[in-house]
């Protein structure tokens, strides 16, 4: 089994997907690890569920937060396909962000948001991440940025806002050259509590 | 424990690491999971080899093969920080990829280079993947990216070219502006056979 | 007489000039023509009043208002020497521009604007375009772009919103590879009225 | 009149011509200011001739070189519109700008190519410079920067190969985000001998 084709042929996109670029840097930045314990919210299609849930497998988890209960069952049914992976890390709630990060404490390494008004989430959410715990906030418009960027300076020891562009090239019998379509984008705010 | 931290804070660097950005799209792309043997070289820090080894702990394996004696101590040395998931997935070598490679059959379930002179090792390694199995070689420049493509290209069945640029924000109190700043780049070829 | 090396080697500068990337493609979207009359605010050091200058002369002129004294000497000396071209088709002014533009009717053929608060320039000046003519607002942040866009949408029939990211290439021996650094950027507005 | 629009709703386009991006770099790194000569080939549909002839007017001139007669026998229906900037700055001519160059010395301040094979051309068009003349050559594929830099290394005090990316903003009532297309790029070499 190879989790991108999984993920392009059999994962039904209930919503637009983070992109592989994206995905793949909030892993690394989060600095996820067999054994963590991360929190998820909204979990859309799954597609960085799984990404992330084959990291901290097999004593690891996701917790997967989803608010809308068509994309949740959707997302339900992708991430079975992981098998044991799914079985053994992922749990899948239905149920709002806010709501269930309210009063917890030192739960979880990481914490992962895609979701609108991240910020109303933060302002509640960040006690439940540990020490040093990290966490990552996808943001498709600037003034998202600006918003999550308020509630977190303040907490966070380090504090990074990034994009990723991503080219193809085109490789032709004539020469190489810089392809003319970009991925969907946007920008992802990093930070350590 | 986290991955990113420990890379920035502990991880020694004998060479240019490939940037998170990257290590990222390439862990996404060749849909690493639980259970997969991955053939690597060269080593380098080590950098690459613990973003893949946490994906494959625990039953499957980074085989890491370095033909430079200091970098494969240094990358042994930033690795053992990984306690277990270094000793059940990760396996390092000293030696040449072209030599390791040849011979082997239907050994791993990914491949990633990121040496001088990939097209030598791709010429005798590719029957070192299973069936369906994905390759990944990082080329610093164009040049490379050509002869890559013309070995890859009568093997895969799928064949691609990439880059990524990384912008950071600079969010300021007057407002938000791109950053002036790059990091390091290169391209990226995957293929899969 | 090169113009780009005389801006490089001989005009002082007093402020961050616009970069060629963004001055290229301000003259371009702007569609000048010799004869052109062109409104630009502010002054700055006088690369930007260089590049249209030679465009819009001999019989059109650029009208540059700059509120800072010691800015509008300076740009004068660089502009100064542009000979016959700064003779006849520059129109240095101290002052306000949003003053100077209440209350002019049917102009200018282009009008570009580099201060702080473009907004509040806008909301008095655009009737001293004439009909069809186009405005330029460099925004170096994305609160910026929002300001300028709600005073234009009102009022133009095409607007767009723009970013030019220029990138050397690193020619090696070796080979051809991206280099890792950008210029100064910023976004510009275009609109025409 | 205004350049932009004329060329946008007046210009057939006979080849995919260099876009305002590239255009207004080209103009703003040759320096090109009223008084020039210009040489210029392939001529194409006539936009980057627009773009320089409008500068160098009135006593100056750009002679575009074109061995396609069906696309010279357009630009010129194009550049008619501009009138009297035609009339006096532009000279259109059938032939081989390797031909045309052979054996010219000391005539232009300004060169720009934009054809295959540019560095046949160079190799014999040089000498046509005016000391201290610039030289752009537009160039789609990586390979041609390499020909190309090749020749001009040896002959000229400075040397640049530069690319521009351009992104549009998607300006929407929810926010502001990067666009997802991008305009047909190249590679630009620019030289001074």
């Amino acid at each position: 089994m190879d989790l991108d084709r999984l993920k392009v042929s059999s994962f039904e996109r209930v919503t637009r997907p983070i992109e592989p670029k994206d995905s793949g840097l909030i892993t690394e930045r989060l600095g996820l690890l067999p054994g963590h314990r991360v929190f998820e919210s909204g979990v859309g299609s799954g597609f960085l569920t799984a990404s992330m849930a084959r990291i901290v497998y097999p004593e690891g988890e996701v917790v997967g937060i989803e608010i809308d209960t068509r994309k949740l069952e959707k997302a339900r049914e992708n991430l079975e396909q992981l098998g044991k992976v799914y079985e053994k890390s992922v749990m899948l709630k239905h149920g709002d962000a806010r709501e269930y990060l309210e009063g917890l404490e030192d739960e979880f390494d990481a914490m992962v948001l895609d979701l609108p008004e991240p910020d109303r989430v933060l302002e509640v959410g960040l006690d439940a991440l540990k020490s040093n715990g990290k966490v990552a906030v996808f943001c498709p418009f600037f003034e998202q940025v600006r918003t999550v960027w308020q509630v977190l300076e303040d907490r966070c020891t380090w504090l990074e806002a990034v994009e990723l562009i991503e080219r193809k090239l085109q490789v032709e019998k004539r020469g190489i050259r810089p392809g003319r379509t970009l991925g969907h984008t946007g920008f992802i705010v990093f930070g350590r509590v």
